[in-house]
């Protein structure tokens, strides 16, 4: 398909001009509308169902590993909710979720941290990233209520209600597990919190946490869809989301 | 006044609950509109000048030590131009401007980059922050354009009309360096991202880097103005803002 040997000779050539200095990120495919332009701006102040977006863009962090797009995802939701944080040596005395002390925890006034590193170790998701299971076992673990959603089990309209109904509410956050071939990005499976949702063009806004690869983008629903519907070979299961709370 | 009894009963209360996990950031004063409410999310969809907010806010970051606001700000303007960035270990083959390279530089595609540490050293604004003739020459030595503007030049009208046109257009960023207590925040010098103006309350919008302890803030143009008049004395000059172009 055509945005494939675009994507290859994005690729190629980024590969070729490693030493140069003209990739900040990949090329955006054009089933993809890019949210740092004034098409992918204006959809968003067009959202009907924004409420998460303003409490995320404040939260925004890049992963700070190639297999961390879980553990800034959640970072990001926990600072968005409030939830309380464990120390973060670096903001002493303020108390703030970090992709360094995510991991940390078992902090007395809070034991459910104690379960945090039950779940799976930094080491091990710093290798493989981490399943849909293991993202909604991490955000309990620091006392956020979380419901786990497989593709496998959702239908286009279900999919889109549930999420769209979640970023109509100010105190609830959705995260999304997908596999990013389907979406037309460069390629794997990937970990980002969703912010918006565009109703006349039926388009979600993800809010990707390898900032250094891909801007923001809008991605039509059906396709964010078939994207959670993939397999993921280490869970072996399907992908999906999770919908956080307090 | 007012406001101070109540920031210093908040900073009380922070710190003698310093092992509890009340405080996530500092409260708000009452001169500041919080960013993080409805009412300041409002205020950006009503903004007619806020072609900069989006850009910045997809490369919003936390400073990484206490004395980093302007290394932070930096690397959030130079990563919206598009500038081009030094290699960045965590994300390579993709560059980026980040906190850990901005001091490292000397890149041969860009020989600019070896002023950078001529400006001032990592180790010295890890200590003592830098200037606002310091932010300007570090923002031109990675290629930037800056115009550097101090508020003992700057009537209120000038001020305003400035960076109201600043953020009116898309290729520009301001940066601004101002005393947090003139504000109404605790409470020293400080530098971060100016991302948008609204005309009927007259305020601007701050970005700030310390988001662990303050959210992004609507400050009035008169206080945001006061807070650049006065005087930094590690330069024995007043503070101001920078104007930051490709």
């Amino acid at each position: 398909m055509k945005y494939q040997i675009f994507w290859s000779l994005g690729l190629f050539t980024l590969i070729l001009n490693n030493h140069q200095i003209l990739a900040q990120t990949l090329p955006a495919s054009p089933q993809l509308i890019p949210f740092n332009s004034s098409e992918g701006e204006q959809l968003l102040i067009d959202s009907q169902a924004r409420q998460d977006y303003f409490r995320l863009s404040n939260q925004f962090v890049t992963q700070i590993n190639q297999a961390y797009c879980g553990v800034a995802s959640s970072v990001m939701v926990l600072n968005a909710l409030e939830i309380p944080a464990p120390e973060s040596p670096q903001t002493k005395p303020f108390r703030v979720f970090t992709q360094e002390n995510f991991f940390v925890g078992v902090a007395s006034w809070n034991k459910n941290r104690e379960e945090t590193k039950k779940v799976i170790s930094a080491d091990l998701i710093a290798k493989r990233g981490m399943t849909l299971a293991q993202l909604g076992g991490l955000l309990t673990s620091h006392g956020a209520k979380v419901n786990v959603y497989y593709g496998a089990d959702l239908d286009l309209d279900r999919f889109r209600s549930l999420l769209r109904q979640n970023l109509s509410e100010r105190d609830n956050f959705a995260i999304v597990n997908y596999l990013r071939k389907t979406i037309g990005q460069e390629r794997g499976g990937h970990i980002s919190p969703i912010a918006a949702y565009h109703q006349l063009t039926d388009r979600f806004l993800i809010l990707d946490v390898s900032r250094y690869k891909y801007p923001p983008v809008w991605v039509k629903a059906v396709d964010l869809w078939q994207a959670i519907k993939t397999i993921d070979t280490d869970a072996g299961k399907t992908r999906g989301f999770v919908l956080v709370t307090k």
